[in-house]
């Protein structure tokens, strides 16, 4: 099932970036960095909050759009009771609608918002997301003073808040498809290798988002995927095309891989990850390229696992979706 | 902001209720009760998997619905990562969208849904939670072993599975109106009074229902709030008629007290909490009133707890947000 939108338009979108991520390729394309993971708060929890929260500020700036002409807040991320959200979303004083796709949640958020605004019921939505590397590591793995060490294909959760502006006025970007995830079980138990986990989710999102829409992946300048990483990205394509027969190898990449330069800052190991990953990627560097028309039809696939520590304690597979939005300028 | 639905009907609902909820006084409205609270798994998580699959079950056997026909699953829960919704959505291999407003989740749900159905995107989607007591005591406490005493405020969590399927064909019921909740902090800070946490964000989401749709209280037959409990239930009423000089009193009720003989089992002590509860007294005697016109109009308001246990150990106040939605029948 792939939603169709017939007036639903981004407005702005914000990117406000943690120390690791204001070091890696895509500085420059950010619209606020901090270079202490504390960012002036007292807790990791509250340096999280903090950075959605002037996400959500620059979001409403960047657009010039009066607190007051905004309708409505989805949100969602990797905290237990999406607290992030929750907290930052409290100022605002709008109505409040929370989500959880783990590292899909973003994406998530632009298809809710954008059938509320095309069903006419709401003009201005902000949907937003964020993740801390420390609140997760702290909340999902072992003490990081630990030092426990982790093989190649871990992956690196992104700090950082984003939020993208959706509207029914008529902009240059246009949201143009949906397609919510199916969970997927692909038997993977290893909180290291989420590649692997959310590779599948990916392929059968993809997979149903080309046939529901009869397209074919050149239909699309970019397809860009959430967090797979390295490993992840190359286990997507050959599932692609072993299962699927279809060859997305073309114009494809991962915002995990782009986040970051792998070759000089190691501690990423396999790539970026984190709600706000893919957003990082997504509201800024490919906002810019599409307002540049230097992409013109872009395929955006936000994978989340949705690992959950009490069932792999339990013996439990870790299970996975991703959902995709395509996002194109005339 | 308060949504007007067209087009959208309830095609049935169903509850599987637990142990202490199959005691209390609305046990012959359930579909389904289990004597344990382990409900012949191994672990009250996968109990509570069980509690929801089952509920997804039953509601598309009662709509004599294929599952073909279901184009999407909603589900959110009190599990962190709402682990819950995910395993037990998997089976059914479906579009899945997860949120997450704690005990508010039942309502966003039938909103998402409900404007999904009303822009013409789908034609029948599933809204369902789930709660278990001793996941959540687990999780949220201390272990129950530890026999810490609570407060005669303290809720008590239900225990459950609970869906409903909505519809763009026409039946009986008619899903009228959605209003979205926002966060609301009025400084709570004890987790073991959660009636006096959420109290606020109900009086909240009625008093602006109200007032967007211009309707006085005494339009509906019942208000009905989620799980504010004996002492919560108090709260509302009065903050109503002191803050918003709207009185309620006449056609008010909660489910928390409802779910419950609060006189024969003190185990409850304030009444029910927990996803489920409201969801469990909403789909099984709600709809049963429905169905035979005792009840024409109803306002149905889920009210949650946003309650982060790391966020109260660092000096946090408890946030709350209630969302709302009217069933009318002709």
């Amino acid at each position: 099932m792939t939603f169709e939108y017939k007036n639903v338009y981004v407005l702005s979108s914000s990117t406000v970036a943690g120390p690791y991520e204001a070091k890696g390729p895509l500085s420059s394309t950010f619209d606020k960095v901090f270079d202490n993971l504390y960012y002036g708060e007292k807790t990791w929890e509250k340096a999280e909050i903090k950075a959605l929260e002037d996400s959500i500020k620059i979001v409403l700036e960047k657009a010039d759009l009066k607190q007051e002409k905004l309708d409505l807040i989805i949100s969602g991320d990797l905290l237990n009771q999406i607290t992030a959200s929750c907290y930052a979303a409290k100022s605002f004083n709008k109505p409040f609608l929370g989500i959880y796709t783990a590292c899909a949640t973003s994406i998530e958020g632009i298809i809710i918002g954008s059938s509320i605004i095309d069903s006419k019921k709401a003009n201005n939505i902000i949907a937003a997301t964020s993740s801390h590397n420390m609140t997760s590591e702290k909340q999902f793995r072992n003490p990081t003073e630990y030092g426990a060490p982790k093989p190649s294909t871990a992956t690196f959760t992104a700090t950082g808040g984003a939020s993208i502006l959706l509207t029914s006025k008529k902009t240059p970007i246009k949201v143009t498809r949906g397609t919510i995830g199916r969970i997927i079980d692909y038997h993977q138990t290893d909180p290291l290798n989420m590649g692997a986990v959310m590779a599948g989710a990916a392929a059968d999102t993809i997979y149903r988002h080309l046939k529901d829409t009869k397209r074919d992946p050149s239909y699309y300048d970019l397809i860009l995927t959430g967090d797979l990483g390295k490993y992840g990205k190359e286990i997507l394509k050959e599932m692609m095309k072993l299962d699927y027969k279809i060859d997305i190898s073309k114009n494809y990449n991962d915002c995990g891989t782009l986040l970051y330069d792998l070759n000089s800052q190691t501690e990423v190991m396999a790539g970026g990850s984190g709600p706000v990953c893919s957003a990082l990627v997504n509201y800024g560097y490919v906002m810019e390229k599409l307002k540049k028309k230097e992409l013109k039809k872009v395929l955006l696939v936000a994978t989340g696992a949705l690992f959950s520590p009490t069932m792999i304690f339990q013996h439990n597979h870790i299970l996975s979706i991703a959902n995709a939005v395509s996002l194109e300028v005339e």
